[in-house]
């Protein structure tokens, strides 16, 4: 008999939804490359394409984009917000609010609608608790701003310059999707019992907030940090490099070429540099990083990865480390939803087995 | 490529926690029959066997046991009880409280120390909630009384019948542990990301929600209603079988001879028939009930399944049907910890693959 710790390689499913090449460092969803979606789509239109498979028409499109304003909280929830202890974090902070929704919104079998619905609703419990905590007003989205725009809005209360604006988009396009990570893999398990689609997030949440789950942007922001400016760069990783530590954001577990989200971010990061200082320096030192890398340890390809380019995003617009993977969250949702649809369109109730080694009963009757 | 939807018969880890034999209808947690467990063990005793391994030491289990009283809410609990809006469910109510604790008291690795503070709060939740619905106050647990027994207590506010408790407890014995069902796999996968113990539990109460999970009680007891008096019983049973209806409570997809936990309830049942009417009448019909399907169904071995005693227990103590599954989820929460326990102790994070069947990425930079 075959143990199968981990599921490696143990095939689940079919998927429609998104593939992942390593080899030939490509992503894509529903046959569109990721680089292209996150250079030329809105989040709206790429969140309708995982979920519907393809693109909204455009009447549909602006129907679709005005839902996702349409995540406001009843009196009830805000009082809820103001009430949990300042201590918890903020993965628990959605997680708590969703599930006082009960399931009565959100009784299988999920749509798109519904899933709409949970998706608009986790920005504005993050920004409104990040403002209740801060003494503020919690405020509303605004018909006007897009999804992201809507959530630096909220968040800081003014409106956000437009290069932080495309590239937080482009930060939550290219992580929406990334195959059966364990939270997507939770939310599968979950939802096939047929609970409600709010249970399945809740679910995938409760995984996400793992800390070996990744995806979250680790600490390449302390590296920008300390760098500081593009003279001191050189020297502070050459530094490191022969000092034997690892350079955060370069290299990947999955891709062993460029990772293609990496490439995209940086498209969108270098076209918004003029506006935005941090974006500059990040340009600058992954040029010099790679130049140092390939000089101190020219035998190996070691690629810049997603979170390099999320760590300069993250820290443009002055998002607190405390909700990067809140916000990261806000994106995998998304994914979330896009699976837990495609199990319910063929839904098996998801069950393994275990090998038992154990004592056997001998001590029947016998104690 | 072979797909596994539904993960049939795909073994994902050992495990010396529990082993269903379904052929010889037998169940056996850590070596010992649970029918054995049922009628000669308490439940903090059981608990203390599936996260240990081993029976406590009598100085041990004293300890043991005042720990099961110490899940008190605290006043922000309470508040947050109160305010949840009456239409939800209570599982939903139990995860929002759990939710709202946060993390910190429950950081990886797990341990039986948290796990019995988390396991001692979801009586108390279901109780404070239940009492703040009918405008009552909500009762601590007390000192002198069982797991049990204080569940009873807390709900109701009065002491109740020793044939009672002692009903309860083997339900939560026999029903604390089944595999890798469902809502047990999905707090393995949640906890193989290294996250907090309260939220593998979330996420095990999210799939426990979905109505295909199975093992709350059906609609057994709307039957035992229906039938009312043993002088009723025979005709009804004829009539429905005749008619072709399946006979609530008998029969099970995995136990092809006696369920092992049926035989037990019918032990403890039949011993508290003095004290209960509903224990006296559920063993009469049951008999009555088998001679009419070996008469009607002659080719077929149907055996009382463990339904059929639970509904007759839970009727018994007046619990309105909103609570089977959340009562259900007492006991369940002492397997899903003691999985959780044996993921943490040899963990690697579960991630499965699918296979990608849509479209190819033909599309780039053809839009």
């Amino acid at each position: 008999m075959r143990v199968n710790p981990g599921l490696d390689g143990v095939v689940v499913t079919d998927t429609e939804i998104s593939e992942i090449d390593g080899q030939a460092g490509t992503l894509i969803y529903r046959g569109w490359n990721v680089d292209e979606l996150a250079v030329r789509h809105t989040f709206e239109e790429v969140v309708y394409l995982l979920w519907n498979g393809e693109f909204p028409e455009p009447s549909e499109l602006d129907r679709w984009r005005r839902k996702f304003g349409s995540g406001c909280l009843s009196d009830r929830q805000r009082q809820m917000i103001r009430l949990l202890s300042p201590e918890i974090d903020m993965i628990s902070v959605i997680r708590t609010i969703l599930s006082s929704l009960g399931d009565s919104s959100f009784l299988w079998p999920p749509t798109a609608e519904k899933g709409i619905k949970l998706l608009a609703a986790i920005p504005v419990i993050i920004a409104a608790r990040t403002r209740s905590l801060q003494g503020k007003t919690m405020l509303e989205p605004r018909e006007d701003l897009s999804f992201a725009a809507n959530y630096l809005y909220m968040l800081k209360g003014t409106e956000p310059l437009p290069a932080h604006v495309k590239a937080l988009e482009a930060y939550w396009i290219l992580t929406a999707e990334h195959g059966l990570n364990a939270s997507t893999f939770t939310a599968r398990v979950a939802a096939s019992t047929e609970t409600d689609l709010a249970s399945a997030v809740i679910a995938a949440l409760s995984a996400l907030k793992g800390p070996i789950h990744g995806g979250a942007p680790s600490h390449v922001d302390d590296m920008l940090d300390k760098i500081g400016s593009v003279e001191r760069a050189e020297s502070w990783i050459r530094e490191r490099l022969l000092g034997g530590e690892k350079l955060m954001g370069f290299g990947h577990r999955i891709y062993k070429t460029t990772d293609p989200r990496a490439e995209a971010l940086r498209e969108v990061v270098r076209a918004g540099a003029g506006e935005e200082p941090w974006f500059q320096l990040a340009v600058e030192v992954e040029k010099i990083a790679l130049a140092v890398l390939r000089e101190v340890k020219p035998n190996r390809q070691i690629h810049t990865n997603v979170e390099y380019y999320t760590a300069a995003i993250l820290k443009a617009i002055e998002l607190p480390r405390e909700l990067y993977t809140p916000t990261f969250a806000v994106s995998r949702t998304a994914g979330w939803i896009a699976h837990i649809l495609e199990q319910a369109a063929n839904n098996r109730i998801i069950r393994p087995s275990s090998r038992y080694i154990g004592p056997k009963n001998e001590r029947i009757r016998n104690n």
